[in-house]
């Protein structure tokens, strides 16, 4: 298979500039305001497929953002893979801190990438990583190297929680059966040292609401005498960790899968730079889990974060007042065994509990997802890691990631069948931040990598 | 003076009329997109100085918004009384709690104010308080019944802190030369329980900003392993409190005044319904400081309070972001003897210190004033006890106040004169609130009671 990487090499130009049409559509999922470039994204993605060698393509209307589903087969009796990502992204505030605006894509060199990388929102998360399959498809198409079937499920609503997704496969199990699932929406250590996630992280994100009088107040009037809403809710969020940063939530940990001592020893051996990791955010110490190292807080333990939060006057110069009300966006990151809807109930039996005399505390579920482990002497992933191999001339190292994609796990109850996460993305591509990017050299070893998948898959699965 | 009745009656419509022309003006000082608006304020405040029969009045530039100061010196033997008053207004916002728009005025009845109650942002606090004054003059100079020199000095950044007027005062001690201080810019108890506010809190307001990794991060990727800006803001926060809401910074109760159980047991004596508030506020429970009663927990303790606080993603839908930084604004009030610079900076040092590694912080201070305290046997205090009792045919009760107007102090520093604060609004016109409003019975019964304390004033003053 020499001819795909000349195949990239020659076709580098229009793979860059492809990507960079679709990264032009701000389809963020989360705010209504875009959701006409929501259902854009979804119409640009099925061309794509079609004009890649998908024999049919469909936008799948659901409750929310359709998905897209695209399938070129070519021998029931061979094995199928079926490719999943998303076109949807996250919302690029703050827009501010953008070197340039966020649905213009530019491509600029770095330290890390001398190649160049194209900066844009998706560039990574998930609309490269995505469009690495579309093109490694054309390759194979092309070029009668496609050995099995392939199916594409393309999502607009990852990163609002996927809620119409489950549904959509639980109704079509039949046209989503496959032999494995193949994901590029996670990274890997470093250009030089490849690896595949073989470990991902649950997640319950949940919205709290704290009421107190029922009126925002002076604060000189009442101050002292009246439980201020905001005081209140800094004191409830700073009770849910203990001294050496453990939850304090009643049975958060009873389902936590301990990792022996040796499987420690074993994700130690990733190579990791404390003080580059410190540099790379420019803060003085890490911070977390008493007992536990930075990439193990980060991937095998769980944790509870404060996305966002607010109440008050929060404009310009000053406001006396005490707020009627407080907010926040509260995520726990949870690991195999925990079950999210569980740890949601925990959470919200105990917040509302804690809540002091003079408020009241309304706690929403917004959305969640299971861990998942893929066993590494899986075909699907020993075919990954061959893949790999052949182009990056290395083994990946199996590792844990601290994301969660919760859709994971109901591929495996639903479809009965294991995910391999092949991520080409690197830690600085800024997901999720201001200034994310995607290294051209990566977007296209990605593309250069995946054929090598279907071959090994094909032949490891006679 | 009998007449001064009359003469309300008969212009009852013209005086609501005028102070609602003023009202429409949205003078919000805190916000530099209203600065064209405030401006228009002052000359609006200019124009009904002159035409209520001031001799001159002039718009006075200061580095911030003018202070309005006008004068009608009929004998220079005689007392001269000083008013002060602003005419900017508090932020206006949340916007959509208001039944009608803030600054489209509108008259409705309420329990309350069965004679009909103004709503708009400044109402009571100041405008409406402060245009008692302007109609006073208007009658006294039209009756000959100005007994005495009358001086007005209406500011426009009282809202923000009042920062340019202490220069302009220092700067104009003799123009501003004066036997007593007259303002009208706090409550009363009742309607049919006339008070006179003796005591005055003092006001530390400062900004904080807590920054952790340089940049948003996935909360998946790094939750757990850094330290969340939100999350050690609240801890922050939160041990700024002990478990008896006693405030946690050191030496910060070190000059509180400690008052006598006398003078606890004198305060006792006003009129208060715990259920009648918490019903009114619809809060189960009040909460503050333990030891205190809810009297004197918003008026002769100190307190800190929340006022704003921000960080992260807090649009619709969910974000999985770690914030690189969090704020808050908070403001503390003080008790006479506590020196507001003084405090500002140990809380600085204290927040500074309690900082964990892998964040920084910073503290801007804001603005602040010290609280004050008007002696009952001064002749201000007891010519205001006899206007009430000419017109409310009750002596008032002296009460402290929870509310800071820190140039009370500055006064009584640079002009060496006492402030007497007539106050007619009550603590339900919800003032710094959506809805806030001031009962025409309260307005008109201010502006026939002022003319009373001008003339016992002048008498006691023989």
């Amino acid at each position: 298979m020499q001819d795909i990487s000349a195949y990239v090499a020659q076709n580098k130009e229009r793979f860059i500039n492809e990507l960079v049409q679709l990264l032009k559509i701000p389809s963020v999922s989360a705010d209504p305001a875009y959701s006409q470039d929501v259902m854009d994204a979804s119409a640009s993605v099925k061309t794509s497929l079609l004009e890649a060698g998908c024999d049919t393509v469909e936008v799948c209307e659901t409750k929310g953002y359709p998905i897209v589903y695209g399938e070129k087969i070519i021998d029931p009796t061979l094995p199928t893979v079926l490719v999943y990502g998303h076109y949807d992204v996250q919302p690029p505030d703050p827009v501010e801190l953008w070197d340039s605006p966020p649905f213009e894509p530019v491509i600029k060199n770095t330290e890390l990438h001398p190649e160049g990388a194209i900066f844009a929102r998706g560039a990574c998360d998930d609309k490269g990583q995505m469009y690495m399959h579309v093109k490694a498809l054309e390759y194979m198409v092309k070029h009668n190297q496609l050995p099995c079937n392939v199916k594409f499920m393309i999502e607009g609503e990852e990163e609002v929680g996927s809620e119409n997704l489950s549904e959509f496969v639980a109704n079509n199990k039949e046209k989503l059966a496959n032999d494995i699932i193949l994901i590029s929406d996670t990274g890997m250590i470093a250009k030089d040292v490849p690896s595949i996630t073989t470990g991902l992280r649950g997640l319950s994100y949940v919205e709290v609401e704290v009421t107190g009088p029922n009126r925002d107040l002076h604060s000189g009037l009442y101050g002292g005498a009246v439980a201020n809403p905001i005081n209140v809710l800094t004191k409830m969020i700073s009770s849910l960790h203990d001294e050496n940063n453990h939850i304090t939530i009643p049975g958060f940990y009873d389902k936590v899968e301990e990792l022996s001592t040796a499987e420690r020893a074993e994700m130690a051996k990733a190579p990791f730079s404390l003080e580059k990791y410190q540099n790379a955010l420019q803060i003085a110490s890490v911070y977390g889990e008493k007992g536990y190292t930075t990439n193990e807080r980060n991937s095998i333990r769980p944790t509870l974060d404060v996305n966002g939060i607010w109440g008050g006057y929060i404009g310009a110069g000053a406001k006396t007042v005490i707020a009627s009300k407080a907010f926040a966006k509260i995520s726990m990151r949870l690991v195999p065994n925990q079950d999210w809807k569980e740890i949601t109930q925990l959470f919200k039996n105990h917040f509302e509990s804690i809540a002091p005399a003079g408020v009241t505390v309304k706690v929403t579920p917004h959305h969640g997802g299971q861990g998942y482990v893929t066993p590494i002497d899986h075909i699907g992933y020993k075919a990954a890691s061959k893949a790999y191999e052949a182009t990056f001339g290395k083994t990946p190292i199996p590792q844990r990631s601290g994301g969660s994609i919760p859709i994971v796990s109901l591929f495996e109850k639903e479809l009965d069948s294991k995910t391999i996460l092949m991520g080409f993305g690197l830690d600085s591509d800024a997901i999720h931040s201001p200034n994310e990017h995607f290294g051209v050299w990566n977007y296209l070893k990605g593309i250069e990598t995946i054929p090598h998948f279907y071959k090994h898959f094909t032949e490891l699965s006679k």
